[in-house]
């Protein structure tokens, strides 16, 4: 046992997150030695474009590290720290309390709450941005706060941390942003000038078009028209708004469409019913069920439009959004307290599936954060239809155990090559690298153990861990 | 591989129920040496009061450890002993047949069942009761089970078995008994002036007053308002009784109710409709729907009561009681027919949170034996809410590999800090040293290979451990 | 580390399956070299009794181990190969397109995916079958696929590679198939003429007898009538034919009925109400609702009958047959589009086992490819309701780390003498000796962590391995 003691520096152990297993250990460092140092495939997540397309510096470590990621917020308010208290600032009708301001004080909160996430993957992630970026050598706490605050803000001060050059420094080859339907992709057109445009790909988020429910829903369908610069006030200019929209990301090099919701449904409307909802939303008489409907109506369409135009549709469901709605209503919507419900796939995505599961231009990558479905339905629905791909663990899952349970859960049934390889999905741009290590930290562990059981050769392993940190997520999305 | 061949005298290996890997072992016993001898905090159970109150000897081997205990009545049963071969008495009416009551042909038939237990943590803890408590040298068996006998009766017959000699000997700290909410604590009064009011608290459980449609209900309305004093005959009157007990359970040491039910729903009636469905209940008339409707309604009451009493509020939800309706007519309820069903806790518990998931004097121990919560809902729950922490492993999963999946599932995302540490729930007193001995050996093992997979430091391991085994269940039970 | 190098010749490492923890596996070796050669006993499976009765020789490799293979079909589907690629012919209504006939064509498309079955149990088990049985000793790829090919061709035109002589080979000491509760079992009487009739059993199975909504019900119905030789056109007649049919199979050996549905619903009608719904069936005007409550009916229907006449019931709920419509009408049913759904068995069992769980000569055996109900639900039924025994993990869950969380799901609860034992599932009859290989190292390397942990006793752990392989399978299907 060679546990780093609290009073030497800080550093990495280069096993970490690999097996304890004497047996396993050795064989998980040569395959993750194999995938290391391979490139950065990001093709989903949530960094904004404007950061690549200013290039500004960061601003302080507080701002970077800590305001923007829900892990971090979630978790110290769980412990009773008010999120105002974290930097989370009031929307502005100005209902909650108002947010910290000192970058400093935000950043004691955060180091004396390091105990916190012991076991929990922030830990892994902060401690690898900490020591390999920013050359912290002090764990974090009360003590040590101001002195890595310092260091780090040392470190975003100097022009190699900006955003481009942390793209060759991280190794990204290429990395998506997420962006509503009705942009206009301005930022990406700079980056495009600047040479960038393949580097940094727009992905087509259209959500708030398809909630016709929802109050937000009219402004979205107007900045829908604007930007296509069509009439949206009738369902098949709708529809063509979406299309004009979905060309225009694909001309940009969007590759996928990114769809989250509560449900799975996909049933179409007949065209007749489909118009009266669409009209009922206009007049702002639509119902819960006939929005509901809908939106499983319209993801059924965005698959039928997938199927002519090749990007491919990343399905997210099942989580409760702002649980707590005084909270949401006070700061704002995503705030941390989203919550995941149990999800059905297998008769909700039929007639998608159906339609669409066996149809050569058409790939869905589906994403859960309800690992009952792992073994249950998505390994079998990935392991049969040629359309479908398994999204790596989501969210709460995208840490070293629970990216071990989707393997074993999933690998039996759909192998490896039905999966789309790890895909991060985060914010904290500076945590990218960090996720992309762990994954392959956890996926040469679980291969190794395969080789160590004689249920998989070496050079099978070998070849397989290289699939899935870089060959399959570029098959997933058609980007090789 | 040093196992105990059955030729030689029965032993306890030191290092059972730690893993096996030569890697973790040495860091898990490290750590399970650090809170092997801490005292026992046993904030929630079903020991009799009266046992401590009367401090009178147990009877027999039977009567203490097999008759009462509910994993080894369901596993004989399960292999075809009927439950009154087994000492369990039918009830008065009479339906049942006869129940054993030569205490030597009960033990004998635990004795030569022994060989069902393989696996179980019924196993372990006889294991540990028999050698530690008792001295037993000997494996259980149809051969050895009146050596057994004579051995464990010797030992109740010393007054160092009494219960309240026990207490020491079991180094408890605290215990609570879970007393029905019209108690008027009398043993409890007695313990208080025998000096041990402050070890042995009540738990207040309302559960029969909350269930207005069931039989049972009136009679224990009638209970309720002769102990509080009060008129119960309106809905006020109820509530007014039921806040009078808490104060009362309050005075005496309780630091929580205990909620027993088969769903978890939590949304608030009207007072009109609140009052409506009380006086159906009155009248005998209240439908099946009401009452269900009722029951979740109440659960938000007992929440604001808690937020002004500082009762922590133990929710249990999830399980159908007396699966086998005749059974339960011969022999009683809770006979071990009872059998879990899938819970839903994001949405149910949706109206509670928001109204006091973030008050500061609330707070909320969710258990569940529906373990594909554990990562879907109650981790991400439990990470961001203030007022909830997440219980231990309940009842089936009160076991090594079920206490090893719930550390897995719910670390990640909630840490340490916001579990409840180990919770015992049993009746069975004797076995109360050997469950927290179990749940401290298992805690060890996740903790060591966190250590081992350097995603944990040694020092951070020692002091979690710690955490859970002794500091976290004061905190949730707010007793430090 | 001793992975196979890919270029040596392809062996089976003796370890393979079993853990890796030095602590471990050498415990592991020892059991499963205590069971590894016992009997099979396969008292579950899908092999064509023909091929027994007629004893002809397997036409070729491709027909023997890839056509009939639902685990490679599907796989190879999900990469793209359409299933008619694979051999697999469309239905006589010619909608879907032709099969490819050459074997050697089919044979070289296995061979080429063979790398999308790393992982998988698929890989396990033809490992197993090539090199153990057929003496191939290349891994399988485009560049191998021939000369694999014209080994196994080679081996099948030997005569001792007849199906009657392989059930030697195998040890296979007795092997149920699976037939229509119409068959008039010609097939077994030749059998028994031959003095296989002990050895090759029956299984009553109903399904399309029970499915009074649908299409084919009524040819079922007139298929039953004239094999029972009794009147069908009313309700008491059909349960007649029933009880008819059922008697010829017990008198055949029959040992158990097999129930494959969606639901697990056990709610019995009123007589009156069992008419009705029957002869709205005989008209074609049944609902979908009155269908499914009839489907519930029989299977009480069906447990009485057993209670009866003793024959087990196996319960095989939760899969969503033909998932892609359009393809099963191309190719017919089962082709591999078969998800899982979530399954409720707490509620759904009850009146079932109300009626007669605790019944002496009624037993039912359960299986799931929803895991979740395993610790929630299944074993603590398993556990208590004498009549139940929780069948081995099925389908999707019969490989290795499932076969492991089965375990560790469910003994904590269940114990072991509440599991059947392993049960294959098969109509790829060259693959059951590997299958139960496998069961048999992934039970031993669970038992061996229980002795490693000190946990249970290496006496104990080889007992109860014998246990699982050979006597609690003959005692679940009460063949002993």
């Amino acid at each position: 046992m060679t546990a780093t003691t609290p009073s030497g520096p800080w550093t990495l152990h280069p096993d970490r997150a690999l097996p304890a297993d004497p047996a396993v250990r050795p064989v998980a460092r040569e395959i993750y030695r194999a995938t290391r140092d391979l490139p950065v495939v990001a093709m989903h997540g949530h960094v904004p474009v404007e950061w690549f397309a200013d290039d500004a510096p960061f601003p302080d470590p507080a701002q970077l590290l800590v305001v923007p990621d829900h892990y971090l917020v979630r978790m110290l308010a769980s412990q009773g720290a008010g999120i105002e208290q974290l930097g989370v600032a009031p929307t502005a009708d100005g209902a909650g309390p108002a947010a910290e301001t000192d970058p400093r004080a935000i950043w004691r909160r955060f180091c004396a709450g390091w105990p916190l996430f012991r076991g929990t993957p922030t830990r892994f992630w902060l401690e690898t941005e900490l020591v390999e970026v920013f050359g912290v050598t002090q764990r974090p706490s009360a003590a040590t706060a101001d002195a890595i605050y310092d260091r780090v803000q040392e470190a975003i001060d100097d022009p190699a941390f900006r955003p481009r050059a942390l793209l060759d420094r991280f190794r990204i080859e290429v990395i998506s942003t997420t962006d509503p339907a009705w942009s206009t992709l301005e930022a990406h057109s700079r980056l495009a000038a600047d040479g960038l445009g393949h580097r940094v790909l727009p992905t087509f988020r259209p959500d708030a078009l398809l909630a016709v429910g929802d109050p937000g829903w009219r402004a979205a369908l107007d900045r829908l028209g604007a930007a296509a610069g069509t009439d949206v006030e009738s369902y098949p200019g709708y529809l063509e708004a979406l299309r004009v929209q979905r060309a225009r990301f694909a001309a940009a090099g969007a590759r996928a469409t990114d769809h989250g919701l509560i449900g799975a449904g996909t049933t179409p409307l007949t065209g007749t019913e489909a118009e009266r909802v669409f009209a009922a939303a206009l007049d702002g008489t639509v119902t819960a069920e006939d929005a509901a409907a809908f939106a499983g109506h319209m993801l059924f369409e965005m698959a039928a439009m997938s199927a002519e135009d090749g990007l491919v549709m990343q399905i997210h469901p099942g989580v409760l959004r702002d649980h707590d709605r005084a909270l949401a209503a006070a700061f704002g919507p995503d705030r941390g307290y989203d919550i995941p419900v149990a999800t059905e796939f297998t008769r909700a995505l039929r007639p998608l599936l159906e339609a669409f599961g066996r149809h050569p231009r058409f790939r869905t990558i589906l994403f859960t954060v309800d690992e009952t479905t792992f073994s249950r339905e998505l390994a079998p629905l990935a392991g049969v239809y040629p359309a479908v791909r398994l999204g790596a663990p989501w969210w709460f899952l995208d840490a070293p155990d629970a990216m071990r349970r989707f393997r074993e859960a999933v690998t039996e049934t759909a192998g490896f090559a039905n999966t789309s390889g790890f895909v991060d999905d985060t914010r904290a741009f500076v945590s990218i690298p960090a996720r992309h290590d762990l994954a392959r930290r956890v996926d040469a562990g679980y291969l190794a153990r395969l080789v160590a059981e004689h249920r998989l050769d070496l050079d099978e392993a070998l070849d397989t861990a290289h699939d899935l940190a870089y060959r399959l997520p570029r098959l997933a999305y058609a980007t090789a």
